[in-house]
């Protein structure tokens, strides 16, 4: 096994993101997530929502189905179709999407130990569908696959140095000293493969033990009409202006499970730190479970109990304003460093830290988990702050 | 069956929000959830996650099981309990969550047959645990009580008629005549039942066919801890400052499934419109699936194309800011009134209205679906604006 992904799943156990649960013939049966993977399953699962179904091109129209996929596209999606049909006036396009609790039949057992992870036998798919007009379907395919891949792309952790944290000649050395972290590249589409009931493309995500699938689009056109019943065709049958046309689909699938275990895979970096090598997830500041976390360095236990209260204060202030915030009890008791080391390996972009001095100026130093740097704010301009900074991409 | 509850169920399969299927003995088995009801569920669940996870007192850590819950509180989070324990530095306070797909064993079958809806034998399950200080549990258990009575009261579908809507005579004559919509205390506690394990409250909401439980909210000190093992005690043992204690344990409970059918009954409403009565549910801005719609009215084919573009394009604009806005190809065919009909069925917030003189002012008429007014918006300003209106609750 891989050095570096032992690594990885001893951090997912150690962070309580994910643990694999494996079967008899140990390949992964399932992922079973702990809160801090919950709180990212969750924010990966809104920001597919975002992605595919609030800001897309086409009306999208979420559905869930209790069953498994038959793999009989027409059967899957002629009940949610009729529904939408009517709505959108037989008009396309339009899309849909569906949640499934999926299971993998056949686990290829001479894949490489670490690829196994990545296919949980159980697992959540969402799948979406476009149903195109025939004569821009092509175009759409290609678009789509652009948009999917920067979907990927936009997510991923390459580390972002924000021009305010540092001065210029800082910033060139931090970036050619960071340039070995997670690259904006890892995520590329293949050559599209000519099926025979489809063509294919992959989204693949490259990490130092081999390549994976994170996404796999296939443009079907209305070839799955022609073995189904006129039953079906008659459901199917839609407008394309005033023509009566069967609808060119485009799908889209990705697994949920597999997407978490992407992106704790695409964060996890080891950078050099006082010449020793520290583990940190580089979560994309929009997945990572918390946004924020607090930290005291006090002299006196009577102090340490003020910067515990101030603390609590801020963390109120910003839970309140939606960002998701840790606050643990030892604020005022574990030294900074160790403080700093768990935040990072939990992947928390922001630790806010409290000193002595807070009390008498009010300035907090925000130190930032991808730079290490620390910048001064002033309380009453943290909330406001932290939004600004979570609020794009 | 009362012909309120039957309107709603019709309007709920009308509108793809959500289809009760049922069993061979005529009790509700589970929801059916349209693309409407999914968005609702999604935007409920969001709302819940922000309120009892995010929004916290203490740290809550949400975990999630695949299995049905056993009764035993003590059994059911032990595992869980030991993560938190360990990163929480034995401290109490902290709570834990898990989402769980239950099934009900027993259903009253003599139960009111509207009032079996509520109650579908599977469902997803939100279950929040505080684990408290024995000190202060029992004002932490009231405090709870509140806070989640709060949480209802804030999502629920009183009109809210903004100043800037109207001139302040209108206003008084609107909330005359808006007074018989759903009300604030609609969600009420009940007393303090004494069980032999726990004391319980319920949240329940009061509907015309009679007053439904939404939450279960128990408060059952250390008492789980008598008649469980001493391997369980000292896996639950924590600190409350330097002494040993064992937590005191407040549970709250909600039926997501029942959630979502209890907020399209709250929503529901038939005002009366030019002296015939028309269905609108007045979903919570923050609830509704969809926050704004577009609608056209033109003079020829060669304007409404003109608009039909426009609406396209602000769509977009909106769908960018994460904004979930529907736009349907009737735009410019149907009447305006069908159209508003059809939105106040799926509880839209906002109809954007475009015709002739937007393509030359810019301005556009923004509907409200509660006051059924139009404000004058200029297209400029639409996104910034709908932005303002849709942040807060």
């Amino acid at each position: 096994m891989s050095s570096t992904i032992q690594k990885i799943l001893q951090l997912c156990e150690r962070q309580c993101f994910i643990q694999p649960v494996k079967d008899s013939l140990d390949l992964v049966e399932y992922f079973k997530f702990g809160f801090a993977g919950e709180l990212l399953k969750n924010n990966v699962h809104q920001e597919w929502m975002l992605g595919v179904v609030i800001n897309a091109d086409e009306n999208v129209f979420p559905f869930h189905s209790c069953k498994s996929a038959s793999r009989d596209i027409i059967k899957d999606f002629s009940e949610p179709f009729e529904y939408v049909k009517k709505l959108n006036n037989a008009q396309l396009p339009f899309g849909i999407t569906e949640t499934r609790q999926d299971v993998r039949d056949t686990i290829d057992s001479s894949l490489q130990e670490e690829m196994r992870y990545f296919y949980p036998k159980k697992h959540t798919t969402l799948l979406s569908c476009i149903f195109a007009k025939p004569g821009n379907a092509m175009q759409r395919f290609y678009q789509w696959q652009r948009q999917r891949k920067m979907w990927w792309r936009k997510l991923n952790s390459i580390v972002r140095i924000r021009s305010e944290h540092v001065i210029p000649y800082i910033k060139i050395i931090l970036l050619l000293l960071l340039q070995f972290s997670a690259s904006p590249g890892r995520f590329s589409l293949t050559d599209i493969q000519n099926m025979p009931e489809a063509q294919l493309v992959e989204i693949k995500a490259e990490f130092p033990w081999g390549s994976q699938t994170v996404e796999t689009i296939r443009y079907f056109g209305a070839k799955p009409f022609e073995n189904s019943g006129d039953e079906h065709k008659t459901i199917f049958e839609v407008k394309d202006g005033r023509k009566k046309v069967l609808p060119h689909i485009i799908e889209s699938v990705i697994s949920l499970d597999t997407s978490v275990m992407v992106f704790v895979c695409d964060a996890f970096d080891e950078p050099l730190f006082l010449d020793s090598p520290r583990q940190v997830t580089r979560f994309h500041r929009k997945l990572a479970p918390y946004k924020v976390s607090f930290s005291a360095s006090s002299s006196s236990a009577t102090v340490g109990e003020e910067l515990s209260e101030l603390s609590l204060f801020l963390t109120k202030q910003l839970r309140n304003a939606g960002i998701s915030t840790l606050l643990l009890p030892d604020v005022a008791r574990k030294s900074l460093e160790s403080q700093f080391a768990r935040n990072d390996e939990l992947g928390i972009p922001y630790t806010i830290v409290l000193n002595d001095a807070t009390l008498r100026n009010g300035i907090v130093g925000m130190r930032s988990r991808d730079t290490t740097l620390k910048e001064q704010v002033h309380v009453y301009e943290l909330k406001t702050y932290m939004e600004k900074l979570l609020k794009n991409y």
